[in-house]
């Protein structure tokens, strides 16, 4: 099987990127970072969407006004054209329906491919059966998510209960299952029910469709969305983008859409995925140093095994400890418990209270 | 009671400071930081000399000969002729030998009040009055040392057993006792048993003895030191000087002197004191901010107690940590358990053998 003819790659890359702070700054979220390797994820999400579908033409990045410039820097090779700069942000159902009808307007049998940039994969290979298993399932008029195998009882992510596979000819490089149920974020409890039950999967925030199938479904079930769509499409100017726009209902894909229709699939990924939500994500993607630890920068350890150093350019002594983030960037200087990493977002209200509100 | 109008404040100022690395480093060791308060303990220890004695002329600083420039940078007011400065680190037997040979020639009646330049004292009336006692004590001809009363069972002191007190008259302002024997570093339950006992006091590593008194108990216990001493007298260069100097025993004034001693008294210290011995030391003696850390710089707490911040300059954000040392100094960064911090020198080998030498 190769992969649809018709297949554009769409990069979701508006995500302000808090939970990176003190690295991700509101004016250089987290997919503009080399945090993983030494590209930063938006370049690593353009090369795996160029590897998948062969022509910078057939990449588009949607992201926010206020990150085109960054975009341009680091995606030199994304034509002018297929920078979809957001007037605002809205949440992910706005941007896709507009991708949507800017992809139908270039080609009416186009298919969408939505990868977040923001995500890690290292497996190419795997990630293409995948992507040619769910062009095949979209093409059946599904939207068609892409559900990650829980390796452990994960509460930070949404779930996509499975049902019967869907009926494919010619049988698909990846299973493909109609989808019963979206899950919101589980309790501990419930998760360790969901990975032992094995008919749920992580929702994974990747997509597939048929640009007119979303379209169809955004005219169902935001209907606001599918006006605003083609209302940017016709806009003379950026004061009508923006018009336009803040007309646009400010919800995300899985709420707005994908829990609402009725033709949805999900394809089982055949690949490695970490949505590297956290410090302690990353530490988890990280290989470790002698010591046990995850360093970027010279560092000296006694007795501290399991940290997470990020401080470019500064030599790190470590004494004791276990299990934080030492993070520099700027003048600012966090020591984290992992985890309690997911606890950033809080720390950052701390932060602005104390006076720091420009280091946010 | 006054002071004894022939008392002369020593200030051994010496100590290469390994332990609050990497705030102090070789070429700039704690006596010369503002780690406790806005002035160096240097300074501040010179403040209270003076306060003691009355008249710059009366306070002598002995120091390594590396840190003569630091040290009349940081005491302007010091006298040249009153700055020793030791042409190596040979422990604190030598250069209390050589000082007292010294005062000795100045004024044969001399006695010497010797403090550390790299302790904590806030009460200054109570070192008064117990400078006083001391005084008076040694006016017996006995070699005498400051014991304060242990407020736990600190394992990381030296120990004095008192006995009897001394026949003075009139009363000395604090008590004076014989003292029984001196104790080495005791274990935990050794410890206990002495604070107990209520008859152990930390030996402090202050003293107060007539010039010639000392000079006698070397003539007795350390004969090398003593002919060493006059030689650095006599000596007409550097050149001699050093030579002279090469020839002192390498010991501590406690093993050499003090423990060998007949006449040896203790006076109950009537003050506070701290001899900041560690980065947990430090945290006991600063005063905790409103989430109960202790800084120095900006920083915003999340769920985190008990820390010790010194990071001037630096945006500090912490979460969920406790009992930790955050110390950024230079391009240094250290994150340490505090109650591991008496094993810095420790962690100073592995930073050697990282490749960071030059930080040390």
């Amino acid at each position: 099987m190769t992969l649809d003819p018709k297949a554009y790659a769409v990069i979701m890359a508006g995500g302000s990127g808090t939970r990176f702070w003190p690295l991700s700054r509101q004016d250089y979220p987290k997919q503009f970072l080399s945090i993983v390797g030494d590209e930063s994820m938006m370049s690593q999400t353009w090369r795996r969407c160029l590897a998948l579908v062969g022509d910078p033409q057939r990449v588009l990045v949607v992201t926010g006004a206020r990150y085109a410039d960054l975009t341009r820097e680091q995606l030199p090779d994304l034509p002018a054209a297929n920078l979809l700069a957001e007037p605002e942000a809205r949440n992910t159902a706005p941007c896709l329906a507009w991708t949507a009808a800017e992809l139908q307007r270039r080609d009416p049998d186009s298919l969408m491919l939505v990868f977040p940039a923001d995500h890690v994969i290292e497996d190419i290979d795997g990630m293409r059966r995948s992507a040619e298993a769910a062009c095949a399932a979209a093409r059946t008029g599904a939207l068609v998510t892409f559900g990650v195998p829980p390796r452990y009882a994960e509460t930070g992510y949404g779930y996509v209960e499975v049902a019967a596979p869907l009926d494919l000819h010619p049988e698909p490089p990846a299973p493909v299952r109609h989808v019963a149920a979206f899950r919101e974020k589980p309790d501990a409890e419930t998760a360790q029910q969901y990975v032992e039950a094995g008919t749920f999967l992580w929702n994974s925030g990747m997509f597939v469709w048929e640009s007119r199938a979303l379209l169809a479904a955004m005219e169902e079930h935001l209907p606001a969305a599918a006006r605003a769509a083609e209302a940017m499409l016709a806009a003379a100017d950026e004061a009508g983008r923006s018009a336009a726009y803040a007309e646009m209902p400010a919800t995300s894909i899985d709420y707005g859409i994908m829990e609402q229709a009725q033709r949805v699939a999900c394809v089982e990924a055949q690949f490695d995925w970490s949505d590297v939500g956290s410090w302690e994500a990353l530490a988890e993607l990280l290989p470790a140093d002698d010591d046990g630890n995850f360093a970027r920068g010279e560092v000296a350890a006694l007795d501290a095994r399991g940290n997470l150093v990020h401080a470019p350019g500064e030599k790190v002594a470590l004494l004791g400890v276990e299990g934080l983030a030492v993070v520099r960037a700027g003048d600012v200087l966090l020591v984290a418990r992992l985890d309690r990493s997911q606890d950033i977002k809080e720390l950052r209200e701390r932060v602005a209270a104390a006076g720091m509100k420009d280091t946010l």
